[in-house]
């Protein structure tokens, strides 16, 4: 049953060297009231025009570098993740429609089994940002060969401040010109670590953008979490397949151990290495993110949709629906989308979660609002 | 014609002495995005659940002492302002609408003309608020034997700070218990005016209500405005008239000098008195205003509608659709109203006419934003 999607590849592979594999799992709150889990950050434009995932999906168009990519998403996000991709002309060789989210290990697993054993997978987050596509693509032409040779890579990103919120890779030996193998992995660490990894150097962040090999990925899975790979195999053996869409079985699916591709594998391989690119990354993990990479008018505001911003200044001003004006104030997000209204103060805005926090325990029968 | 109207007035005279005369022709913007021409401040509920227009009716309904009302209203607002009226039983003796706003002169003007000339009117502008109404009345009662006398009497607000926005009335001899002639009117001082009248005493903010006889009023236009008694008779001699309603002539009202009862009459009138009254008034006339006298949790917040204050101090917080949520931060003004959202610092918020003039310059084919 497996092998019968993966040949439908075949063609592709012929020009093409990498299939990308963009994961849609996640519903973040943390760009909340924009992002909710009937449409996570992923799917809205927030930095131009283009939606994240669009803007994922046009950095890997080009045919002599890359076939068409593998999407892996919660099945309620199918349709408008199909039309926004039909809207930059990309279509998906296959969209594997996830029943319930499971974490990265079951999502990627989902791709390789799909996958040719021999293809080359690039696997992204659908919701981050890349600054500068140019270098990122010079990353990934820079990883083909240890990912050949049987490596698992990832792409370290160069931190920029002592941030506590990712995960950072310590470089090991140079493998070959600008790819390194890892010495380790580090949880996300406490301010004062974060500050002395800085310190020290040689240190990346984990940015969750993945190289590998179908089969070096199956074979790894099958080694250091056998359980996963064999329910996840289990849930695509009775799956629902129509033409570029495979639907898991749910029980099985749902019966998959949910762990990250970080824990699961890349911590504990033994033959893991690591690129590290600058190509302004971000993964717009807040709305303080969002400000800080977003083009900022002469004084400093961040403004999108239709906003009048008087005498106001660094501020984030996000509208999809009402007219925002704002008049004298400063270093305030202020965000009206959809049936919600959020201001608080620009350098705060992780304390988001506090108001879904509040909303999820209080209005637990709200539609929309969470 | 004129009397014809008046005479259906006979009835309720017999038991009352007073006819409330309820102005509601303003269309105010400092309440903006709230306060909008097609629905102004006096129809919306800004301090508890009913509106102003609804409040104010509601001060005047004792039979022993007042007759049903005489509305005057922009034309444009007369259905919803009757079914307020109606939400709260009261049912208007007349609606007079105005084809146009011509300011309070002609205004007044009208609903003298409609009622019987010995009747005492008490005009009312039905944006201000009355904390206690009590002393309102109290006031009116001391007010009458005066304006039986042929006086023209005015309600002096006790003066809590040195406000510049309001004119002042300075207090000549008593003419009876809590009856004051007046000395002289003063407009709108400077802030160092307005202290030492402050400091000085015997001065009254200038509140706009007013009791008379209707033939008073009517003998004073007479000699001191003549020119907009006629015009307004005229309208009224060519008016459309339906059972407890009167639309004046367009064409004819519409040539009215448009004048301030203060300006035209009161200012240099010979018989003017003032009643001092302490009694909760406010005119509501800004986002500051309304913070002021609405009741506030233990945070200083003010809050209605659908919002939820996190960590929040001394804010205004107003939604009339969304769900409002701030985190975080304190002394701000965010008022979602409508199709539009404004966030300014309180302290602040006569500058939300600095964003109506924007707005006003910039869009002025789109319908409802003002």
């Amino acid at each position: 049953v497996i092998r019968q999607a993966a040949a439908s590849f075949e063609d592709h592979m012929a020009a093409a060297q990498i299939i990308p594999v963009i994961l849609s799992g996640g519903s973040g709150t943390r760009l909340w009231p924009l992002s909710r889990p009937e449409k996570p950050k992923q799917l809205h434009a927030l930095t131009g025009t283009s939606t994240m995932l669009q803007m994922t999906a046009a950095r890997v168009t080009d045919p002599q570098l890359f076939a068409p990519p593998i999407v892996v998403a919660s099945g309620r996000h199918v349709a408008e993740i199909e039309a926004q991709l039909e809207e930059i002309g990309s279509r998906p060789a296959l969209s594997i429609l996830e029943p319930v989210g499971r974490n990265t290990a079951a999502a990627i697993a989902l791709a390789a089994l799909e996958a040719p054993a021999s293809a080359l997978l690039l696997v992204m987050p659908s919701d981050h940002v890349i600054g500068l596509p140019d270098r990122f693509l010079a990353a990934v032409r820079a990883a083909m060969p240890a990912a050949r040779e049987g490596h698992l890579l990832t792409f370290g990103i160069a931190p920029e401040r002592p941030e506590t919120g990712y995960g950072y890779i310590k470089r090991g030996a140079a493998l070959a010109e600008g790819v390194f193998a890892v010495d380790r992995f580090v949880e996300k660490p406490d301010a004062l670590t974060a500050a002395r990894y800085l310190a020290e150097g040689g240190f990346d962040w984990n940015g969750g953008i993945f190289l590998f090999e179908a089969g070096t990925l199956l074979a790894g899975l099958e080694a250091h979490a056998p359980d996963i790979l064999e329910q996840v195999r289990r849930s695509l053996g009775a799956a629902m397949r129509e033409p570029a869409r495979v639907m898991p079985d749910p029980d099985s699916f749902g019966a998959v151990r949910s762990q990250s591709i970080d824990h699961a594998l890349m911590e504990v391989h033994d033959r893991v290495a690591v690129v590290p690119v600058q190509m302004g990354w971000s993964d717009v993990g807040s709305w303080d993110a969002l400000h800080e990479i977003g083009t900022k008018d002469d004084a400093g505001n961040f403004a999108s949709g239709d906003a009048l911003a008087i005498d106001t200044r660094s501020c984030l001003l996000h509208t999809d629906g009402p007219l925002l004006v704002t008049v004298g104030v400063h270093d305030l997000i202020v965000v009206a989308s959809g049936d919600a209204v959020l201001v608080m103060p620009r350098g705060d805005s992780q304390r988001v979660k506090e108001a879904v926090e509040r909303l999820a325990a209080t209005r637990a029968s709200a539609p929309g609002t969470l």
